[in-house]
């Protein structure tokens, strides 16, 4: 039966390596990091940083601790790479988003889409709370998370509104805060509301209802600001 | 000496009360109430709720636990309570800013920056983040904190813009949605920067330019939103 398959399932330990030296090596490398990565997602997450061990998500990746060690060499350069990897997915994917010209509310409604499927994800919030219980024990990793994850975010979107800006087709002075604005509008509210465990994440169509109200509401005003304040500029 | 002051200065243990059973009664239960809640707010932003016990709080408020337990039947009672009285200035506060009816501009600014004082108070992320930290084992302190703290500040500001609504001095559909926006264009971006160590509080400065700006993008927006979506339910 053995021979049936090339790889153990998740969370069995490794027996093909405990059986010999001859591992079948039939995942390129980059196939098995994203294993890794997906094991140390639901590892960090369930246990904290804390608690979690680079067994623990070998066995989750069904992979050799050996295996784990060769392509990462210890647990905080596995929490920055898995962070790196999800953020680097979101990136591409926000910058998709971009706008053509002629909608650039439903251009905007989508990168904001793409921003809530990763701030109000289960895994990300679950992570979120145990980094902040254990950020005095941990500081860089809280350090870690904040500039890897938060402040990619940020930036990203930030990166998608100047280039709209720079196009011409909005007008914000400062896009860092612009992005800050918007994350905020459209998470703070439900992720408060899933962290302190009283209401359910969104679905994906009051996402996409927030996301639209968030967009229009923001596009208006910021248009208006900015008019104003070249209008102030100049009195 | 000791004839020269009715009250043990804050964090002295009760000497009154160890010297012998007829304890001064100089304050009233209002004013003890008051330095109760001071002290709790800084041992449970300290220690967290699991740490904090009765006897600590009444050291630093420097009363007796005698004293204290005839005030607030228990640990659970004081959280609420201390929680209940911050949320009550707060409202007070938000409900002072009330506008005439001719800059409502003004009137959202100076609300928002009551909002500003209560969310991006160091004492008050203290709490939440040992709060997230103990959710698990202490999860109606969670509840507690959302339903007393959170909800409030956010019913608070939405019944302010609902008032503000049925003057007609601004257009909204959902107040609820519109203080959870608000309040998370406000502080989303600074509380997260500061709950993970990575920035200092905005400064008095920093959070009026803040609020003024939150408050001018969002009176444009949703004003120009309302308008719209009338348009789309006559379409």
């Amino acid at each position: 039966m053995a021979t049936t398959r090339t790889e153990p399932k998740p969370d069995e330990f490794c027996a093909e390596v405990r059986r010999g030296r001859g591992r079948p090596q039939a995942r390129c490398d980059e196939e098995t990091r994203a294993i890794i990565f997906a094991a140390a997602r639901h590892e960090f997450a369930a246990n904290g940083y804390a608690a979690a061990s680079m067994e623990s998500v070998a066995r989750r990746a069904g992979i050799s601790t050996k295996t784990l060690y060769r392509l990462i060499p210890n647990k905080a350069a596995l929490f920055e790479a898995m962070i790196t990897e999800r953020l680097d997915r979101f990136a591409s994917g926000v910058r998709l988003r971009a706008c053509d010209g002629r909608d650039i509310e439903g251009a905007l409604r989508e990168a904001l889409i793409v921003c809530g499927e990763l701030i109000l994800d289960g895994e990300v919030i679950s992570l979120l709370r145990t980094i902040l219980g254990e950020s005095e024990k941990f500081p860089e990793i809280a350090q870690t998370f904040y500039h890897k994850a938060i402040r990619r975010t940020e930036g990203t979107l930030a990166n998608w509104l100047q280039a709209q800006n720079e196009r011409g087709l909005i007008k914000i002075d400062d896009a860092e805060t612009a992005a800050g604005m918007l994350l905020g509008m459209l998470a703070f509210q439900p992720q408060r509301a899933f962290l302190f465990g009283q209401a359910p994440l969104p679905s994906r169509g009051q996402l996409e209802h927030r996301a639209k109200a968030v967009a229009e509401l923001f596009l208006r005003g910021c248009a208006c600001l900015v008019e104003e304040s070249g209008a102030d500029r100049q009195a």
